[in-house]
């Protein structure tokens, strides 16, 4: 019965802990970014249950979280079967019309619907849209010579606000269009921090497959756990911040700076890596505070 | 100068013609099922603007249109560029796990958002979901032998309702899901009826490729104009109502017998067959009439 | 049959012309000056019955009409009938109290339930109200030499947003009172102007006897289609606008000045002038451009 | 300093039996039909201004007054001037075109906007329609040879909950149209009462120029203070209740016995009558008590 | 029967004369604060129903009353019952942790359920708070060595504001806490000084044993029927007001120098004071005139 | 760092274990009885504020908690500090009237505003009334010899809906009235079973000092899990359940036959016990089965 009654103190005890968080974030905008590198720990089906049992959770207790997906690997895969070369032009990949046609069959018919499905396994809870939906994400050619590759110029929240007036988890695939009803691929990063922004996200999140960002790459122990805009553009200047990861910490640069709350670079392959964040004290990964966050460490400024 | 005036009466009493229409229907659910065979008679590209620019108009003036598509041709001719070869079993189509994937890839990813793309160059109008989204179209197996072809369960409206209350278009693609989260291919005719009971719709349009019902197949002079779902019960019991037909008539009789208004079957290579119509005294194609609905011929009972 | 298409093709064609004026205009309010002279070219009551389908079709695709009128012929015909002289004082006409109670008695008591009751034929659309109703109109004596004839000092627009919402068309006879309750007959080219401003109307629109202003009054091909506040300013100082249009013009060009989005002189002898202003590409008559006011002419800048 | 002590205590109390009849009445609606002839005890503009004071308190505090009036005396002096003579057909007095409109000048011109002014010195509260506005009053011929005497076919009271809803004092001039906009004369007694009905009314009350109903004609001591619709029934038949007051009382009776609490007969000539019946213990005159009414005389049943 | 005229007259001329005040308060906030003292000149439960009828009556008029009560004497006598010893420091009574507890338990539990009882005789109107409740009155130590004798640091009136919209009566016990709970005794004058200007309330009333301030404390006739903070300041530095006063007298220059309307400091023994002030024309005690208050005495400027 | 991670592992599973409890309850009012005897196991300090946080966190997490408390300890410790003897009839206690305003002062004064302050440590979430305010409590006596001994006759859940709309946590002292305002003394077991009612709560608890209900009191292996309300009148008919346990055992019958989802007898003296029977799939206690409520055993019947 000691272990009953100590099983019971610990499960208290973690409510116990949770409760401020939920307060703190009640009604929050929280856009989690959610690529398919993140999913590489355990098998992509899990992966993504876990991810969605995350999501249902962050709404029942009263968020309003957003996901915002890529699939470049998916996009990759259904060009191979098709036998489509990707061209070059100066060493740059060109997104031709068939290309991008491609990319918003994959995004908007394969990737979006399963994250869709996995979430509503739970109940009626996610709706798909991409950014052509609503006019969402307003898109312009990035440089004519590739394409169909597009730099987000406007976007429109309206559909997003209406989704979650109604309650319900936005789930956004990153194709977006011109005035024309032209399709442009746009990196989902980007379209991420782009969404953050125009809703006043309190939190962006990016889920990778990195602990989280560090002072030296080789060091596990430089892990970065709060860090600030200013910081982080000293750490790309000098080179230590590079590759892929630009994108992203550009991104949260650029959000903390105009009005997101706080950006978080977590370790999509840790299970319930976003509860754990959002609703623990410790917090895990790495934190770029904005002017208005909350933070997550100390847990005690609500 | 007269003729200024002869164009300017003309034009005055064209939009004096629509004035009764206009007030009859406004605030009303108008669910049109949009299929690739009826855009043959010209270039499809035309075709679909000029299907945007009708429900555009239809929202503009307060109508609340919901647009249905299917993709068959668009899905067949995926699978050909993917080498997958249809199984058959005991002569029937089966559609399995990659069918019913690139299925979904087809729908929600090419057509639904090029129909949105083609009604959002006129504004931020339509919104592309798929049965998937919001739970709104619950399916099960139809035959176990055919893998993922479903029959539809239960329609939850609630995401369509929310983007008509923030006055959105819904365009809807037809794949539906079980409790787990598996797709199915759905008859998009047969979605086309059940949704449009489930919001409880003033009209059900079939857009097709042929001028309307006839009593007589072989006889042009035999097109119905108006009939009953009692009468339909007669010529599909008669053989007169047959093939592809059947899905479409077989949702109208029941739709009709349902609380929809009324129910028709158009001529979508008719350019604006929508708002001929709808806002002409003369109408066009086949009605069926509800127990309910107004009638489009006479015009006159508000 | 092909004539059969031809006409079908012109109904559509002109269906989506009126498409972009009915979502520009969309919830606008549009302020109507009705007056009798307007009635010239045809019987009056048909003229009153197509007046009246014009603004029950503008209040059903969503526009707010709001009819400002006066009586001025139907006042001299009942003091004449009463045998009552009119008295002058330095060559000025005089209101004496009778004259007020013959004008309040004729506006209110018969031109305003004329309109409404042309209007109410096609539904419970129109409410008559006066300047007295809800102390709409607040005025005080011109010149005490010349008894009630008053100047707006305020308008209280109250039971006109009132019935604006509830979805009526408000009708106003423009008799005014002042705090005592003493009626003033009101010039109701001002009044209108008043009105418009008062709920900052989209448009403001005179219907008169004249196809619009012209640069040269003797010459019908000087017509003006569109001007400013500031040339009309001109044209007055220059003698060129003159008589019974000062009042109107007048009206426009403070109208447009504080607030209102355009003003139009129409001519009232076309049938269903207003919708063809309204509702067609090339406009009619002459448009004084606000600052905020879209343009009839050019139709493309929504 | 004791007669201001008495004063106070005076004022105090009468204030103190006022509370619990405004707590009773709170957001009621009171139908008060005034009429010509009860202002016949005093001067008429004071009579009036009485009349308007207690329905601005009445609204003041919390009540809905709906006002209805008709103008007989009126319409006959408007008639003689004209020198427009009255025909007989069979001995019944008809209502030509001419008439109507002359009826229709008068009270929808003349008596309804005095009543607005009235009410109207004291604020915004009063709005004057007629049965025209808002389709309020549908009419048809009582009998063809009588012209356009009209009976209530359909009180639509769209127009008046609106500007109840407002919070404005209605004020009801008793012309009714049929469907095609033709105006009707119709007895102001029986349209208080049928406006009564369709309001759900808690008091529908006639403000005549006598004390209140007798049991016997000669007797002033034989006034009823109180009776039932079964009552009044007897002494109509009886023919006690006989003439002019023959409308009135029916009106009573009908509205009783269809929703409206309770009915009453009131000496307009009696200064603040309205005021008296309603907030004081003692009542006036004579109720008819309906089915769900609160009776004036007792005041604790609240 | 004259003299029944007479007394109708009478009432309708104090029902008529209360009108505009009714107009005038409807929706106003007006903060009373209600102390055992003001109720010396009549049996203490007779005071109690007459305070509990004026707020009803305020209540029923559309006025929002919030009641703020002390209770020195009823506290004084608990402690002597339980044998408790006040003690002094410095010669300053010290409220230790059992004399808070006593003050709380005869506040909340003892007075304050009196006044909602008296009051909710007549309906279910009232809802007894203390500053512990919502948060509702933030509080900070005096002076250490006083123990647990409270200054206002914040008001909190969200639970207030409730109230009101769900058309209760406050009546509010003057318990503050701090931010761990603690209980402190507040001075009721201050705090109701406190509660008027965090609702920016119309009205403060205080009700005394005394006629209202004097300008010479020795001679009745100096009474001060109104007056202004400024005088006010110079009364009180004069030493003309001082002692038990100076805390009302100090709520009251602060309260209208902070968006309160008016202050008031009235008589609590004579009957229906309340009534008096509010209602009637002559006003009564002593009002201290805010920047935007209207006054009592002249009743014309709605 | 394995540690570390299963300790996030640990946290994680029970924060989703919680999920679908969470989803459950969402705007579900929960009313639980605290009673002094449930404090026990633990001082009592920090047995009031683990419960303060249940509440809270049950709050927080969009649950409507209601605390309804008795006080019995604490009344008679006043009552002997007051010296005051319990009066005593044919052996029953008499609630005299001085006892009854001992209870009310205790009660309202000192419990309740005790249990509020605990809750208001973490923010503006408690407002306590009692039932004499709003009228929430109507009561008779239950037998005129023992004085103002209370039954309840009447619950007027207003009060508590308007602060359950505000988002407040309402805590009840059990005092009633009757129509007079004289307070009565109530069981506080009985109390809450009617509120709940009134309500119609999700849950009633009833914080106990024993572990559950047992089918032989004298086997701590017969604790009872789950019963239905039937087994419950067989187990007092049986004498098994007696004593004190009877007016909450009855309650319970009484509550889940009248419309109450389940009820709960749990062991106060478990720390976060209430956290535990809400949020775990193995809940605690007994729980009494209602016809719709949810059980908190399986935790799978969404």
């Amino acid at each position: 019965m000691s272990t009953d009654h100590d099983a019971a103190g610990l499960k208290a005890s973690i409510l116990v802990e949770a409760l401020p968080y939920i307060r703190r974030f009640a009604g929050k905008i929280v856009v989690v970014k959610y690529g398919g590198n993140a999913l590489a720990g355990t098998s992509e089906h899990d992966a993504l249950s876990l991810f969605a049992e995350d999501i249902v959770l962050m709404r029942l207790v009263g968020m309003r979280p957003v996901v915002v997906h890529g699939g470049g690997p998916q996009i990759s895969d259904l060009m191979k079967r098709l036998g489509k070369e990707t061209e070059f032009v100066d060493g740059l990949r060109v997104t031709d019309a068939e290309t991008v046609d491609i990319a918003r069959m994959v995004l908007k018919g394969q990737v979006n619907p399963q994250i869709v499905a996995a979430i509503n396994v739970h109940g009626h809870y996610a709706v798909g849209v991409s950014g052509v939906d609503g006019g969402l994400i307003r898109a312009t050619a990035r440089d004519e010579r590739l394409g169909f590759v597009g730099d987000v110029t406007e976007i429109n929240p309206e559909v997003i606000h209406g989704l979650l007036d109604d309650e319900f988890v936005p789930v956004i695939a990153t194709i977006g269009s011109d005035i024309n009803g032209q399709a442009y691929n746009i990196n989902a990063d980007t379209v991420a921090g782009a969404i953050a922004e125009s809703l006043g996200a309190e939190k962006l999140v990016y889920l990778t497959d990195i602990e989280g960002l560090r002072r030296d790459v080789a060091d596990a122990a430089s892990l970065i756990r709060q860090t600030t805009a200013d910081e982080l553009d000293q750490l790309v200047a000098d080179g230590i911040i590079a590759g892929g990861m630009i994108p992203k910490v550009a991104s949260c640069i650029h959000a903390v700076r105009n009005g997101v709350g706080n950006a978080h670079i977590l370790d999509g392959r840790i299970a319930h890596v976003l509860l754990l964040e959002i609703f623990t004290d410790s917090g895990i990964g790495t934190m770029i505070k904005g002017l208005h966050g909350t933070t997550g460490l100390q847990g005690d400024d609500a």
